[in-house]
């Protein structure tokens, strides 16, 4: 199977290019982390294949918890909150990270947002 | 002790918001796998501190190389290449992840690169 790992953003927040990295990151970190316990064959297979990211958008927090919502008891799931140093304020739902999880099956819930 | 990671992305390959968060990510996730490896006591400090991560530049390819030459014997480095399956030449080396390491330590390096 393909697996892959998906980073989803706010758009509304128009965060900087090193904002939204770093946002990102946190993502992209911690579900590794939480897929790593739960998933290890799945984690070593993805980082194998190349350890594929993708970075999505989606428009609101509103929209951003509903998807957390449908995926967190499928897939292992970080929910980013900015600690508000900068820019954003305190508490800040910035980002999502979604896996590694086989691709076929993470598609169906975000195989239509838009690539960043 | 307060502990970060940073990342440092190229700024000539002038990547868009999603292809630069993407590589980020990259870096990030791989630095973090090495860093957790040899030194577990610091990377659970860190993520207790709130994991903070950094998003920096460098001009070019040659001066991202330097650094990591510099850095590599020192420090959990990550070298990220781009598969080549967007916008860049396969192969093309895109950032480097450092740590987590203590911030004072890391600072001597590359406390003058700017934020992206």
């Amino acid at each position: 199977a393909n697996y892959k790992q998906v980073i989803v953003v706010r758009a509304d927040l128009k965060m900087g290019k090193g904002k939204l990295a770093a946002q990102a990151c946190h993502a992209s970190v911690e579900a590794y982390i939480k897929a790593e316990r739960k998933h290890a064959t799945i984690v070593n297979e993805w980082l194998e294949q190349g350890a594929e990211k993708v970075v999505v958008q989606i428009e609101t927090q509103q929209q951003l918890l509903e998807l957390f919502e449908q995926l967190k008891g499928r897939f292992p799931c970080s929910l980013i909150k900015d600690a508000g140093r900068t820019q954003l304020q305190p508490g800040t739902i910035t980002a999502l990270g979604i896996g590694p999880v086989e691709e076929i099956e993470i598609d169906k819930f975000t195989g239509k947002l838009k690539l960043v």
